[in-house]
Formats: structure tokens, sequence, C-alpha cells
């Protein structure tokens, strides 16, 4: 069994809307010294595989074909073996 | 200037159904080998404060005045100096 661990960040130059309203409600809030926000996601994938690279292989079909959106997002794959 | 990551997950025992239903899509998509799927979240906050540990007491008050739920979520916060 491992562990694929997912990173998915948006691509230098996209808007983060996430981050730009959270940046708003903290300053309303008076948390004025936060000058940026910025937002990424994890999703991390419990999976059966032979071995690491099969794991691997895996998790990066499973990011082209749902998890990421290639137009917007960076994303990094980290495997490890687990229990 | 510095950088405080917050990494936002929920707590063991409650549900995660963004993770639930990434997963469900996944097994309509054919990736019957991964068996789970967790998701998590990352904030960092870009802010001024006079030292470190200014930057980190200022990150934990926006984690519980705003970015975290305490009945659901687990948080950890690393700051780092930044340009």
């Amino acid at each position: 069994m491992y562990v694929a661990k997912i990173k998915i960040g948006l691509k230098a130059g996209v808007s983060d809307p996430e981050g730009n309203n959270t940046l708003k409600a903290l300053h309303l809030l008076g948390f004025t010294s936060i000058e940026g926000v910025h937002t990424e996601r994890i999703v991390e994938l419990r999976l059966k595989a032979a071995k690491k690279e099969d794991a691997l292989a895996e998790a990066e079909r499973a990011c082209r074909r749902l998890l990421t959106n290639p137009i917007i997002h960076d994303y990094r794959i980290e495997v490890e073996a687990s229990g």
C-alpha cells in the first residue's frame, strides 16, 4: 500500500479568488499586518501498487484525468510506502 | 516580512465529503487501485511582524477568528522569514 500526497496550487499569474476573499475578510476583522493570502490543496490517495513507480504513475494519471486542471494548476506528487 | 504556512485538515473521525466524492469519481473512471482519498488545505499568509514569534501569534489568531473551525479542523502553522 502506498500514499500519494498531491499538492495542487495555482500557476503563477492565475488569480486566487479564495485567497483574495480570505484576505479581504481578514482585513475587515482588523488583521492589517497580513498583506497576502495564497491557497493550495492537498489530495492524499491511498492506493495499491506493486512498486513505488507504479503508484506514482497511477497518481499522475488520476491528476490528469480528474484532480487537476492543466490550464490553471501546478502540482507535485510525493509517494511513500504505507502500512 | 514572514510567510505563515497553515495546513488545515479534518480531525480524525470527521467525514471528508470532498475526499469521499473524489474517491467515487476515481472509481467511476476505473481507478480501482485507489482505496481512499483524504483532502487538506494550505493557506499561506504573507505578513509583516517585528519577529517570528509575533508572526506566529498573528497567524494563530487568524486561524481562531476566521480560517479554521475548531469543531472539525486540526491545523499546524509553520512560519518562515521571507524577502
